[in-house]
């Protein structure tokens, strides 16, 4: 019996957010057949964005020119990577031989650096949902947008549902069925304030501010 | 203006399920005044039970003996550790002192073989929620169980839901409600297939065949 080897490249860099690589990768690891390597600029540690957890580079970008599935997490670190050509490169090279090209949270904007949006239609955490117009994208707000072989996912937690999804499309609903059961997804948050829509103003406002103070501050 | 920090304590492990710690990191990090740390046997890398994924302990034990909040994340590797003398004692050492003993997934488990479950109403990953009894607890099919300060949530992503009622009842409501929404947690899986109580029959039992395999097999 053969059976075909899907490759997931999830790139990873100092200051990404954690939950955005994490939720997606626990969903393809779990796709019989699909093989997830966490791949960076150097093999080694990257520490997220609150700088309490360190992950590993197991391949360095330069060494995996290749991936069937190319996934780009968010975190306000992937902004310093929208001025380096190596990963800038990197990304459109992957995404020429790439089955399919997704992004979790604002992993769209470095998506839309590299210049792999333009023209289609894409989807970001919430606050930086305008800013995928830079890109010549359009703005949807939606879990997670498919334009062609582009997934772009909502923000930190929609890279699940945006995976189950994936998982669905390129294997058989059964499969993707089996592997939400695999981590027990049922979800069952204690509040519903998990999009600006639906949380009250005053807590919008709230989390808009944190965001200011992040940025502004040093 | 005096903030008391709280120390969260996340013991990880070879083997452990990756999604189980990060999940409830990425809503405990985002307290205000909560400062979570990655503790294990040593400094270093620990790999997930996929192989693919390492993450970085941050601290060794023996450094850690108290936390405000303890949490124990799943995964295979925790059976390694039940008879590891070192870890069962740091357990117990930090259960004395700690606001909060948690648990995601066979975590639970760990905690029971530190005998900390005695007696509790508890749960754990649904595959394994009859062993709950080895340990002298009482297994409540949940997506989180609380029973004094101790606090276990069922499979893999439920920690997320945890973690956000952990937040809530230890802060209060709105910091968990823009937590939620800091972490865009609006859920919105393709399927209905999260619990054996809504997955079709099949499909439950693909999965249990899945895990016979992962532990009949070397």
């Amino acid at each position: 019996m053969t059976q075909t080897t899907t490759k997931v490249a999830i790139l990873i860099f100092d200051g990404l957010t954690a939950l955005d690589a994490v939720g997606p990768y626990e969903v393809l690891r779990s796709v019989p057949g699909w093989e997830v390597e966490f791949v960076g600029k150097e093999p080694g540690e990257v520490r997220t964005d609150s700088g309490r957890l360190g992950l590993s580079v197991d391949a360095a970008i330069a060494d995996r020119p290749d991936a069937d599935v190319l996934l780009v997490p968010g975190g306000e670190g992937q902004r310093a990577l929208h001025s380096d050509d190596e990963v800038l490169e990197w990304l459109r090279g992957v995404d020429r031989g790439s089955r399919r090209t997704t992004s979790v949270c604002t992993g769209a904007l470095l998506l839309g650096a590299a210049g792999l949006l333009d023209g289609r239609r894409a989807t970001t955490y919430w606050q930086s949902i305008d800013e995928l117009r830079d890109f010549g994208a359009e703005p949807v707000v939606s879990r997670w947008v498919e334009d062609g072989k582009y997934l772009t996912a909502a923000g930190v937690s929609a890279g699940i549902d945006m995976a189950l999804h994936l998982a669905a499309a390129e294997t058989a609903p059964e499969v993707a069925q089996a592997v939400q059961l695999g981590i027990e997804y049922d979800p069952s948050p204690p509040f519903d304030t998990g999009s600006p829509a639906k949380a009250p103003a005053p807590i919008v406002e709230a989390v808009r501010e944190v965001t200011r103070r992040r940025t502004t501050l040093p």
